[in-house]
């Protein structure tokens, strides 16, 4: 964490409070982010193979659902949309489609008391860990809890405060030759005790598992024994985009924040976020925002409202995004199935999502070394270790590595051609005497 | 602060921390906001003059400008600026457009490094507040520094620590008979011992008033002796919207961040603000937004970068802004001036700007019973008092009140035909041995 002690370049050394220690500090995941960028940036005209990325499929039906609605509000909504401050907890328009919405696809009854809306999922989460973790007046300290990992790498940027977060390594469940799922360690989030908050994907980021109706029993009654918030981010998973597993319909709870988002259904330029809870845990969110960023942008949030009255963001999930992304699953699960060698332990989580997440079962495999070796291929793909807040603890994270399902099935394929040829080199240098980890 | 406790409705108590507690609670502009909107809500078919608003005002041209720059971004750039989520530090489009606009327009020699785009200047100002000041590793505490009161309500907001801000009270000037100005207590900001970081709009919110060159040569002193940051935040002035005073050009230094915003100029329903300054204060911000919220919404940052690259943003603040707000504050003044009441002392501040700052110098004045008797009248106008940090140490805090020039013509006039009334009465309940404060 060099990059976060006052520098001493340029005419004095900056000043940086413990906050702004922690918060300038590069993530594990931004500093592969920044190479990727840098890498393709420097690299003139070589084709580069990019399967780190978390955009969302290029999909045309998607891109003109999006155009479509997001020209509509600039048409017919300007002056009130773009040309005014907004509320902090969201525009009436979104608000009021969102309350519907709900009420329609899983008979909640809301109020407009009940939604925030935030400039996308992140602040929402990052205002929700500065309010209900951290220091508290009266001496103690909370922690934010993610309760399954590997979760979100973004999760880990979240707290203002270090060692503000914790997470709870997974039951591994191997299933036939090349298949693994997980299971939550609902024993060991119980066992925490400063819990201040805890926060999930589900279906998550990077394995597309959802959280299962036992395990989101357990969390309810956690949060409800502690007296915190559940955070259920919603972000790949149902009414929309509907890309990974589903279980149960999310329901309302007291101490439940469901979390829903537009970008992984095809706008996450725009950073467009909605909480749906109990107004006690919704209303600190839209306060925060208030001091913090005023409110969220407009023109999303008309675009939502847009998509999600006319019932196309519904149509277009279900009968364009989620093929799509399972048919990505399945190009990805025959070249892996295929290109892999045979004599290699790898397994793919099972299920579905937006990104494949292998498991190299072998002592000599290492993700940054993978890493490095498929960069000098012109591929990219992402460590797994990123996908864990402390992955030191977990011999399992640096065996990981997760492939975005979000290019051209020709591009996937040839990415998964080098990650083939690079994980038998890496075999063939370990068997050959090579070096071993 | 009663709303920042734990509620006891519902299932269970909320626990905030310390931070909550301090993010989670109404400023007082935000309940004024709150009257304003809930009053409005429910007054039926009843017709509100709303002189409360910050909105910009609505130009035709002004809107034409933006919606045919936000059309062109979806229409040219849908996939890159919408379709995929954008950098930390600001689209690349707008980060050159801005380059190469300040390099036109005051000589800077910026590179991309220098500029950091935020979702609002609210959220750089609040970005800047958690890494610059608060509690430090080496024990001791910063604060956010405003060296010139009134300024804009919204910093009040930003820190996230108790007692984490502090305003300078300003000198008087009262000139001729109905106007005045303020000058900087320049010696008062140099005795705050922890200092953490300076910020100051100018021209301000509300007065319109620019910092005068001196003051800004002796903030830059003190900004150098302490190696702390100041931070201009230009959103009222040139080189976009030009609503309110300007002196020299703003220039390079080391520790000034120069701050500037599309929302005056007529787009504040997207956030989009920039900062630029030197790498080593706008690197840390970038930093922050990548933690916690990812980046600024990319159809603004798209739109402003295409308004400064044609020239339009600067044409038409120039011939069409600046006039506007010009023409709105003769129509002001010429009420106040002919309608108030000849025998109460009162005071308009003398310059630009998008509001009327007024002063009554009255024993009897208050500005909350001015606002409550002016709301009994379907009239909305901001208390003096939002605008200055702890206004129980400034008896003139309370002997002002801000009033929107963004409305129409006929609609100020009527604002100000009520406003002289309400203080004629208020007079009168006071020579009529009525309540003295």
């Amino acid at each position: 964490m060099s990059a976060t002690a006052p520098t001493a370049v340029g005419p004095g050394a900056v000043h940086l409070s413990a906050i702004g220690r922690q918060m300038a500090g590069p993530s594990g995941l931004r500093s592969i982010m920044d190479d990727v960028a840098t890498t393709i940036a420097d690299g003139g005209s070589a084709t580069w193979t990019n399967l780190s990325v978390g955009n969302p499929a290029r999909i045309p039906e998607v891109t003109r659902l999006w155009r479509d609605a997001l020209e509509a509000v600039l048409r017919d909504d300007f002056e009130r949309e773009v040309g005014g401050y907004g509320r902090s907890r969201g525009s009436t328009t979104l608000v009021e489609a969102v309350v519907d919405h709900f009420g329609r696809t899983y008979g909640w009854s809301l109020t407009g008391e009940h939604v925030v809306a935030g400039p996308g999922s992140q602040m929402i989460c990052f205002a929700a860990a500065a309010l209900f973790c951290g220091p508290s007046a009266d001496g103690t300290t909370r922690r934010v809890v993610l309760p399954f990992q590997p979760d979100y790498t973004g999760y880990q940027g979240l707290c203002q405060h270090a060692d503000g977060i914790v997470g709870i390594a997974p039951r591994l469940e191997p299933r036939g030759a090349h298949r693994f799922g997980y299971a939550m360690d609902v024993d060991a989030v119980a066992a925490v005790e400063d819990i201040g908050m805890m926060l999930v994907s589900s279906p998550g980021n990077p394995t597309g598992r959802a959280v299962t109706d036992a395990e989101v029993d357990a969390l309810e009654r956690i949060a409800e024994e502690r007296q915190v918030p559940l955070i259920l981010d919603h972000a790949y998973g149902a009414p929309f985009p509907r890309v990974g597993e589903t279980h149960r319909p999310p329901r309302e709870h007291p101490w439940v924040i469901h979390c829903f988002s537009a970008s992984k259904a095809g706008m996450p330029g725009e950073r467009t976020g909605i909480a749906i809870g109990d107004p006690r845990l919704t209303t600190p969110i839209a306060s925060f925002f208030a001091n913090a960023v005023l409110h969220a942008p407009q023109l999303g949030q008309g675009a939502l409202a847009h998509v999600l009255r006319s019932g196309e963001l519904d149509r277009v999930a279900r009968d364009v995004i989620a093929p799509h992304y399972g048919a990505q699953r399945a190009v990805a699960e025959q070249c892996l199935d295929t290109l892999l060698p045979a004599d290699v332990r790898w397994r793919s989580h099972t299920g579905a999502g937006m990104f494949s997440w292998l498991w190299f079962d072998e002592p000599w495999f290492d993700d940054l070394e993978l890493y490095g070796r498929m960069k000098r291929e012109n591929v990219f793909v992402v460590p797994g270790r990123h996908f864990f807040v402390d992955p030191s603890e977990h011999d399992h994270a640096r065996r990981c590595v997760r492939l975005s399902l979000s290019a051209e099935p020709s591009v996937l394929r040839r990415g998964i051609e080098v990650l083939a040829r690079v994980v038998g080199e890496m075999r063939d240098a370990f068997e050959g005497g090579g070096r071993c980890d």
